[in-house]
């Protein structure tokens, strides 16, 4: 199954629209995890059993576990393959806002689809459609591109006019009408800015939008959601990390993730739910 | 010693501002060294061995060590270790081309300068200054900002103009007058585009520029060397990678690999010397 197609079932399956970002940090697991000789993955592992039925996706950030170089990469792996094989059917997303010139780009996807086994990655959009093309051609990959990214100084170079349209909305009718040849691109667009966030959805029409910054990063959730879904309340994978998998630094720190869960998930619901028909 | 001053001593010693770029791939390296336990790791080690006294610095692309998970991960370890150990006083520039939001950065940063001791890093601009502050306030290390890289397909954004300026020039000034407060800001721009990397000369002063595409990417050195150097005739790296590191794929390998650097090398500085005084 291609990334749209496992990402389709599983949301259907699930009812739900939340990603978990497993972005796990040494510094951050419960201290009686830290024994483990691999204690990112053990958390990772107790993190996806108590959430596996209420997601629509897991996202890996690469940078969390490029930390401790090769012992990190290592406890990547083993969740990627953790969640291949007892839970094949939830695709995952490596976090890695990745782009080099073309046949460079060969290396990043040996890791994320040829060691790692993930279905999709994130793409950083300023080299170009030609740069990106090596993963672009690969039809059963998911390619989010960045458009508008949810941290406070987003905007310096990605409001920058362009003819009078902001940078991050001309890359989202590149991804729209140029790029997306294979029918795998998507694209991210921050929760932290609903409006920003419905315009991209206007131009991208009803393709899948990858939208972080609820929870830690405090986006209005009614908001954000109705901004960014399509016109089948779906087409939208609202992103939450530290929110969940932190909201417990004890040994309950699973079950109360679970909690985190399926609060956002209802939530997300509910304001799917509320919204008029769109588009 | 910080990245500015250690590339100054050795750029000043060698007598050199060839990068050397230790894109290290199990596919090209000479066959005889499949049979070793750390292929890439051996082949780095030759390399260097062979050119530690005719080049300014070493560059290692991240994605090429990436493609073999940990265990290349471990072999990109044992290079910077390498490096360190025997020739201290040569700069390692970690091009892995990364951005994120600010705390996420953090894993990106141990990866770098906690885990693999390197000196500087490649930097995307698309996230803003915000975004990259982690980076930039470390002021012993260098953030070379990609401003105009040298694939074919660079100019799709970064020509896009912003005010009837091109994004790559505004991206130059902004490095220039308002991301560089620590003193440790670089650009890249590609000496496959001697006219734009004039342009980014122009605009960032004395400010070091690292310029890839020479060699398998086949810029034209004079060109590139006259558009790229500042006042004094340097504050350029200019990086060849396949050129060099695959000059041979036989036992020769890093013999030739010197011979290809000292070549660069002579080119270069032949082209510092016929220019006139600049800026």
């Amino acid at each position: 199954m291609g990334f749209q197609e496992k990402l389709d079932v599983t949301t259907e399956k699930n009812n739900s629209l939340v990603c978990v970002g497993l972005d796990t940090d040494l510094r951050k697991v419960p201290k009686h995890l830290l024994n483990a000789n691999e204690p990112l993955f053990m958390f990772n592992k107790e993190i996806i059993d108590a959430t596996h039925d209420v997601v629509c996706a897991y996202k890996l950030n690469s940078a969390f576990y490029e930390a401790t170089g090769a012992e990190g990469i290592s406890e990547l792996f083993l969740t990627c393959q953790y969640i291949k094989d007892s839970y094949p059917e939830i695709p995952i997303i490596l976090d890695a806002k990745r782009a080099d010139i073309g046949t460079t780009n060969l290396g990043y996807i040996e890791f994320a689809y040829d060691y790692l086994e993930t279905d999709a990655i994130t793409l950083n959009p300023y080299l170009g459609k030609e740069a990106l093309q090596p993963f672009l051609v690969l039809k059963d990959k998911g390619s989010f591109i960045l458009c508008r990214t949810s941290n406070p100084g987003a905007g310096e170079l990605q409001d920058l006019l362009i003819e009078g349209m902001p940078l991050y909305k001309k890359i989202a009718h590149k991804v729209a009408r140029e790029w997306n040849t294979n029918n795998n691109c998507m694209v991210v667009a921050g929760a932290t800015y609903p409006q920003e966030l419905a315009e991209v959805r206007r131009i991208v029409g009803e393709m899948t939008i990858l939208s972080p910054g609820v929870g830690a990063q405090a986006g209005e959730l009614t908001k954000s959601v109705q901004a960014g879904i399509n016109s089948q309340k779906k087409g939208l994978l609202i992103n939450s990390s530290r929110g969940i998998i932190y909201a417990s630094s004890e040994k309950d720190f699973a079950h109360v993730a679970r909690n985190e869960t399926v609060k956002l998930q209802k939530n997300i619901n509910s304001a799917r739910n509320f919204s008029s028909a769109k588009l």
